[in-house]
């Protein structure tokens, strides 16, 4: 079977050689390989302006990241036997790593299967598919992961934003076995869990943090805790099954917090976990005026910048969001303070604590950092798929 | 009392005002407050340019870094009292966090005491002052640490490279008690080990990685590990404890090499630990000429980059050794890749392993991330408090 060939400009595949697997419409010499020529999804020779070639990629000709590289070898195209290759080699990382049976999967890129995630909730997989070649591959997909799990419901949450701009379109569906009420059981960290898949955002829970939550254990005993942009409970649950003493979880929407005491009363905590609908900035204000503390303050917010373009005021964002929530942390406390925002440094997440807690008059010590969960690994060559960062801060009286 | 004002140029305020402590040479209003005029190790109240008061600094009239704050009140002073406060807060923490009476109790500037450095081996306590305010409370820190740790043996190691610029001398003195042969007992992450206190480097051991190395036992069960400049064994000798096949300590000190074998035996594991005296590079040719494979390399080199100049020479060597190491490792093995090297950013370590394991025909992925132990706290006004960086990487077959 020979591939039709896809071309790049001069000096385009240096950023390919050292490893990266993506590659950007103006990139491509679309003199001699016209990228209107491909279809969604098709897979493609690629090759350097000297005639190299740098092995197999599947195109998105519509999109600023046109090709994806599969594999380096010529003759490794993607299909049933490379997913099953790369799902079972996904899926060693997370057995070596985790004893419960929930946990991401697969995580795209940097799993080597781009446009492909899955999440595992014990009996329950969720997949979602983000590219036209993964879609191609939709039953291959469904059937592999069925005979490597043996899982009672299979879930396709096709619902991503990406998918209409591939040209996709948007659907969840049930492909195997059934879901009690939309809702997934798991356990994290050894906390029970059950996740709205069906109504709840992306797949239903975010597994990203799950080894910074599993360190809460250390700060939380005995201790008040607030957990701001909660969701369903990931931190605050967890929190209060570490032994918290009492836990306010605090966000916005009505379902989440529906979810929490769902989750609070599947655990027996239901006693101990109270929640406040508010938007976060007027409940943390609402909070500091009426005088209270807490031990431990979790951060956790939504991405607040989701483009390059938003940097600016997504970091004010967090600025104003880290100091309202630095006033509320009792002296010797922790602030645990975290972004998801791709385009936010590690180092300036940082700088936002520390000119929070000057704001406040505090001085805080980072004592310890964590990053995305060992599910969701990093690509070294694709900066991209590191996303999360997560600090574990000090709170003491100023020196 | 009061203090004689050091004064800073105008907007030299700034930097401090947002939380750094130290003042540089060149900040400094000389023409108004020479610095001449100070003696090393006074205590002066420091002025902005246009007169309010930044606080209280220790100065060191002959260094780059000239002067350090000490708090932002005008009235707390450097003495026995605030040292006993902060030792007090720094021990709150690392009691909050580890078990073993083992760690390091104060980390200069990150606990608010700059130019002290404590190491606590369980009975033994070991001192490092590297500036004249804190040789000057010399008797002061030794009692304090006595009253509050009540501690078998207490050993001023003052022989840190900092203390001749400072004007100090150079002295290694036990005040307290006695060592056995040298050695300090302590326990690190469950593991016993004693720590070459007086001939060792720097207090004997290095607790910065602890936390990296308790991760440790994740990845090394039945497995086969080489550990890289394994001084006296602190990855090497947790490796078999937590259940490694068979351990190799490489390093170029037959010293070194001879705790090693001295905590192997300690433990009981000394039929699984062996070692290799060479220089890491030599060491690693030879290993990969012999064709030798291991499921886990950890590659802990000493700071290979000393100084900002230093940053292209040094950059070459971790990316010839980790390439090395790359080389030496298993497919679906593990490469623990880290530096101590400030001026080496933790992206640039990620780029030299995936460039690493492009020239060796390897992908990896990075799953894990450590950091400087809590032991460690970073300030997060000053960069410099951040040194230690850990990836955990696992090695597959080229895609």
């Amino acid at each position: 079977m020979s591939l039709a060939s896809l071309k790049l400009n001069p000096r385009a595949d240096a950023r390919i050689r050292a490893g990266h697997m993506w590659i950007y419409s103006n990139e491509v010499d679309t003199k001699v390989t016209p990228l209107k020529a491909f279809e969604s999804g098709q897979q493609v020779q690629v090759h350097a302006a000297d005639g190299r070639s740098m092995g197999v990629a599947i195109v998105s000709p519509g999109s600023l990241i046109c090709a994806r590289i599969i594999s380096r070898s010529d003759k490794q195209l993607l299909n049933r036997k490379l997913l099953k290759q790369r799902l079972q080699s996904a899926l060693a990382l997370r057995e070596q790593h985790y004893d419960d049976a929930s946990y991401r999967l697969c995580f795209g890129d940097s799993d080597g299967l781009p446009g492909l995630v899955v999440d595992r909730f014990s009996e329950t997989v969720v997949i979602q598919i983000s590219n036209p070649a993964m879609e191609a591959l939709r039953q291959d997909i469904i059937e592999v992961l069925d005979a490597m799990l043996m899982p009672s419901t299979i879930v396709l949450k096709n619902d991503g934003k990406m998918r209409p701009v591939e040209g996709l379109d948007v659907y969840v569906e049930v492909v195997k076995g059934e879901l009690n009420d939309g809702f997934a059981s798991f356990i994290e960290n050894g906390v029970k869990f059950e996740a709205p898949v069906l109504e709840g955002q992306k797949t239903g829970w975010f597994y990203d943090h799950r080894d910074s939550r599993a360190r809460l254990a250390n700060y939380v005993e005995g201790k008040r805790v607030l957990d701001v942009f909660s969701y369903i409970g990931g931190w605050g649950i967890q929190a209060a099954a570490f032994g918290a003493s009492e836990v306010v979880c605090l966000d916005s929407s009505e379902f989440a917090l529906e979810c929490v005491a769902r989750n609070a009363v599947l655990n027996g905590l239901d006693e101990r976990v109270f929640t406040i609908q508010a938007d976060a900035f007027t409940g943390l204000k609402a909070l500091a005026d009426q005088k209270e503390k807490f031990d431990v303050v979790v951060l956790d917010p939504p991405a607040l910048i989701a483009r390059r373009k938003d940097i600016k005021v997504g970091e004010k964002a967090y600025q104003k969001l880290n100091q309202l929530a630095l006033r509320l942390v009792e002296v010797g406390g922790t602030l645990v303070t975290a972004s998801c925002s791709m385009h936010l440094d590690r180092d300036r997440l940082v700088n936002i604590v520390q000119s929070g807690a000057r704001q406040v008059d505090r001085t805080v010590q980072v004592i310890e950092q964590g990053h995305q969960a060992i599910d969701h690994p990093i690509h070294p060559a694709i900066a991209e798929t590191e996303y999360i960062k997560c600090l574990f801060t000090r709170v003491l009286k100023s020196w």
